[in-house]
C-alpha cells in the first residue's frame, strides 16, 4: 500500500473527498512519521496529538453526515510557532513567550480551521523570526548544513514528511529560503492577501504569512484557505479570493516572462544554480512563453532598505518587551533590537523612500514590458555549512553565506507581490533550490499557473531526502 | 457703488456671471488695494500684476466668445509661496529658494487655473512653513499680535480685502490658525482630497493643501477648483468630487454634533471663547441638530504624536538641503530641522502607532454615536502678542501662547479628516476667533453645509478690521 505520507496535499485531500481514506488515518500517518523523524529534524515545537485525533474524528463525521466543507476539510497542518493558535502554545523560538497560550487565534488560522483544516503541530522559528539564532531543527537534505530560516520547522516538517503542508512567515524571504532549501513550493503572497492579524510581527510593513507545501496545486489549496479581507488587520486588503486552482493547467502560451540579469544572475549565483535556472527559462520558452530581458537597477537598494526598515519597525515592537525581559532574548537577537532602536527616524523615513522608488520602478516595469511574471533564482547559493554562515563564501565570491541567502528575496517584500518559490535542482552535493517566480498584485493565480506548467514536465517532488541516522 | 473689494468671492463670482463686471475689474480693485495695504500687512511675497492682468483681459475674451468655464473662471486669488507657480517665483520664506522659479506647477494650481482661476500673487509663509520664525505680514485686526502662521499672507491678504481667496497648506493647524486670527473660514479637507504635488513638503503624512476665503461658499468654490485625484500625488485619494454647494442651504435639523469638553473645552480656552463658542452650539441646538456629548481622551497623544512625525518627516525631506545651504536657513528653523535628525526611528513608529490609535478612537466615536461633526474652538485664545509668544500666559494659565494656539488643530491632520475654521466671535480686545468642525472622511459637503447653517445667521465677515496706519 502507498505510504500516505508520501503523498502530497492535494493527493490525500482527493483521497479523502473519494472516501478512500478517513482524516483520523492521515493524521495517525502524520504522528507516525513525527515519532520517526523528530528525534532527528526537530521541526516540531510542539505537537498536538490528542487535539488533533479528537479534531479528526469530528472531521470524519461530519464528512460522513454532510460532506466535505472544501478541499482542506479534514487535513493535518502544521503551523510556525509565531502565529497564535488559540489555548495552544505559541513561544515564537523565544524563551520571553515560554508558555503563552494566545486566548485568540490569527485570523489565518481561524479561516483554516473553518475550512476544516486539523492543526497538527507548531513548528520551530527563530526567535521572534529574526533568524539570527539556529533552532534545533535541521534538513534532513543535509543535517551540517543551514536548513532555511525563520520558517525553518515548517519546510523541514514538509520535506521530512511528517506535514503535508505548513504555514510559514516572510518578512524578507522566511518563506521562500526554507522552502528553496527544503525542494518545497513557498508562497508570499501578494501583501495585505493574508490577514497578519495574530502572527506576532516582525516589521509590520513587510511581513507576510503564507504556505510551505510539497505541490504547486497544495500550495494554492492552502493559501484559499488562508486568505480574505480582515477587518482586524489594518493592513488587509479588501479584495475578492478567486480560486486559485481554476487555470492551473493553462498553461503559459503567450505569456510575458520578464528576466533581469544584472541582480538576480549576479556573479554571486553560483554555477550549478545559474544553469538550472537558464534551463528554466529555455522551458518555459518551449513552453511558448515569451522571455523579455529587462532592466532593473533600483534592486539594488533593496537590501539596505528592507534591513534598515527590519530594524526600525522591529526594534519598535520589542521596545517594551526586551527593557522588561531583556535577559531572556538570545543575546544575538537582543543585539540586533538594540541595535534598530539606534537608527535615526531620517534613516528609517530614507529607506521607506527608497521602497517607492524600487515600487515605483519595479510598477513600471510590469507595466511597460506587460509582464506576466519575473523570474530569477530564488537564491544565489544552495546554503551553506552552519558553522561557516559567517565566513567568506567557499566558492570565493567576496560575501558571507548570510549576506547572500536572501539577495533575491527582500525585494519582494518590499513591493508587495507575491513571490513563490519552486523546486528546479538538485546540486551534485545533494543540495536541494528552487527559482522564484514574482508576479502582478493578487494575481497569486497567474503565479500558480506558471509555476504548475513547469512543475507538470519537471517534478522535483519526487526526490526524497535521506533522513540522516533514520 | 460697491466696493467690489467688499464682496466675497462667491459675490463678485456673480457679477461677473451676470456681466456687470469685468475680471479685469476684479484684478486692478485687488491691485489698488495690495498697493493701500501692502506697506502696511506685508502680505504678499510676490505679486503677479502684469500676469494677472493679461490673464484676467484674456479670461474677458473667452467669457465674452464662449461664457464662463465656471464659477472660478476670471477671479484672482493668492498662494501661498510654498506651492510651486510654473515660471513664477516660489521661494517658500527662505533664502534657499530665492530666486526658485517652478518648471511646473502644483496640481491644485494647475486645476485651478484650468478653471480659469487668476493668480495675483504669492503669499508670505513662515520658512518651508515650519512655523518657527516670523515673516513680515502682520495682521490688521492688531498689528502687535501674533497674525497666525504658517499660511499667514493668505490670511492677511483675504482678510485686508487685498484678495477674495487665498490658498494655504496645513501640517498642524496652519490653515485653521490664521484663518481663526483674521475672521476668515480657513478649510483642511480630507487627507488625499487635494493633490499636494508640488507643495514643498513638511511632513508628507499630514501635509494638506487648502482654500481660505471670507465666507463660507467661497470656501466651497475654491476647493472644488482644487480638489480631484491625481496620479503623481501617491497619497491622493481617487474619490469623485461631489457639488460642495448642492446642499449647502439644506438646515441642521437632525444632524449630530459630537461635543468633547475634556479636550477642546479643557481649562486653556479662555472665557470669552468657551462662551462664544457655547453659544455656537446652542445656536446649532436651535436649529434643529442634536447635540451628542462623546469622550475621546486619545485626544491627548495628538500633539506629541504630530510633533514627533513633523520632526522626523521634515528632517528626512532637508536632509540634503541642510547641509549644502544651513547656513541660508533662519537659525529657528535650522534648529528644528537638526532637532529632527537626532529622533530615533521607533519614536517616529510609535508616534504613528498612537497615531493609528486615535484614529481608530475617533472613527469608533463617530461610528457608534452617528456623529455628522465634530464642533470645538479652533483654538483656546485668539492670538498673542507677538513678543509674548514663548512666555507665560497672560491669564496664568500654565502654557506658552505658542504651546496652547494648534491644541485643538493638531488632531485632525493625524485623523485626516476634514476640518473648517468658521469664525464666531470677536474678543473685547478686538481679536477674532473662530469655531471648528471635523467631519467625516469625504464629506466636506456637509461639513459646509453645517457651517452654512450658522454663517446665515451670524455673519462674521461683515465686521472688517480697522488697518492701523492707513
Amino acid at each position: 500500500m502507498t505510504d500516505l505520507n508520501e503523498l502530497s496535499l492535494s493527493e490525500v485531500s482527493d483521497l479523502l473527498e473519494a472516501g478512500e481514506i478517513s482524516s483520523v488515518e492521515l493524521v495517525e500517518v502524520n504522528l507516525r512519521a513525527i515519532e520517526k523523524t523528530e528525534p532527528v529534524v526537530h521541526a516540531y515545537a510542539s505537537v498536538l496529538a490528542e487535539e488533533a485525533l479528537e479534531a479528526a474524528r469530528a472531521a470524519d463525521e461530519e464528512i460522513a453526515a454532510s460532506g466535505r466543507r472544501g478541499p482542506l476539510h479534514g487535513l493535518p497542518i502544521g503551523v510556525k510557532d509565531n502565529i497564535y493558535t488559540e489555548g495552544r502554545l505559541t513561544e515564537c523560538g523565544s524563551r520571553v513567550m515560554a508558555g503563552f497560550l494566545p486566548d485568540h487565534s490569527a485570523t489565518c488560522v481561524v479561516n483554516l480551521e473553518r475550512a476544516g483544516a486539523i492543526i497538527i503541530g507548531k513548528t520551530h522559528c527563530h526567535e521572534f523570526a529574526y533568524g539570527v539564532n539556529t533552532p534545533p531543527s535541521r534538513s534532513p537534505w543535509n543535517m551540517d548544513c543551514y536548513p532555511g530560516g525563520s520558517s525553518i520547522g515548517s519546510g523541514v516538517a514538509v520535506t521530512s514528511r511528517s506535514s503535508f503542508g505548513a504555514l510559514g512567515t516572510d518578512t524578507g524571504g522566511s518563506i521562500r529560503v526554507p522552502a528553496s532549501i527544503n525542494n518545497l513550493v513557498g508562497m508570499k503572497a501578494s501583501f495585505g492577501r493574508v490577514s497578519i492579524y495574530g502572527v506576532v510581527p516582525v516589521a509590520w510593513s513587510l511581513d507576510h504569512v503564507g504556505p510551505m507545501t510539497r505541490r504547486v496545486k497544495d500550495n494554492a489549496l492552502l493559501l484559499a484557505g488562508m486568505a480574505g479581507y480582515d477587518p482586524k488587520d489594518p493592513t488587509s486588503a479588501n479584495q475578492p479570493v478567486p480560486d486559485f486552482c481554476a487555470d492551473l493547467e493553462a498553461g503559459v502560451a503567450g505569456l510575458r516572462i520578464g528576466i533581469e540579469r544584472d541582480y538576480f544572475f549576479y556573479d554571486g549565483v553560483i554555477d550549478e544554480i545559474r544553469e538550472s535556472v537558464e534551463s528554466v527559462i529555455a522551458e518555459y520558452q518551449r513552453l511558448g512563453a515569451e522571455i523579455v530581458e529587462i532592466s532593473l537597477p533600483e534592486l539594488e537598494i533593496t537590501q539596505d532598505a528592507l534591513f534598515t526598515i527590519v530594524l526600525c519597525e522591529g526594534s519598535t515592537w520589542h521596545r517594551k518587551l526586551i527593557r522588561e525581559q531583556g535577559d531572556k532574548y538570545d543575546p544575538a537577537t537582543r543585539a540586533i533590537v538594540q541595535l534598530g532602536e539606534l537608527l535615526p527616524a531620517t534613516h528609517y523615513l530614507a529607506a521607506q523612500q527608497a521602497r517607492s522608488l524600487y515600487r515605483t520602478a519595479l510598477n513600471r516595469a510590469f507595466r511597460e514590458q506587460r509582464l506576466d511574471a519575473m523570474l530569477g533564482p530564488t537564491m544565489p547559493i544552495p546554503t551553506a555549512p552552519l558553522d561557516m554562515l559567517n565566513a567568506p563564501r567557499a566558492d570565493g565570491y567576496p560575501d558571507t553565506p548570510v549576506g547572500s541567502m536572501c539577495h533575491h528575496t527582500f525585494n519582494a517584500n518590499l513591493a508587495g507581490l507575491p513571490a513563490l518559490s519552486v523546486p528546479c535542482g538538485i546540486t551534485s552535493d545533494g543540495l536541494p533550490f528552487g527559482f522564484q517566480l514574482t508576479g502582478r498584485a493578487f494575481d497569486e493565480a497567474l503565479v500558480y499557473r506558471i509555476a504548475y506548467a513547469y512543475e507538470r514536465e519537471h517534478d522535483w517532488h519526487e526526490r526524497k531526502a535521506e533522513i540522516a541516522g533514520l
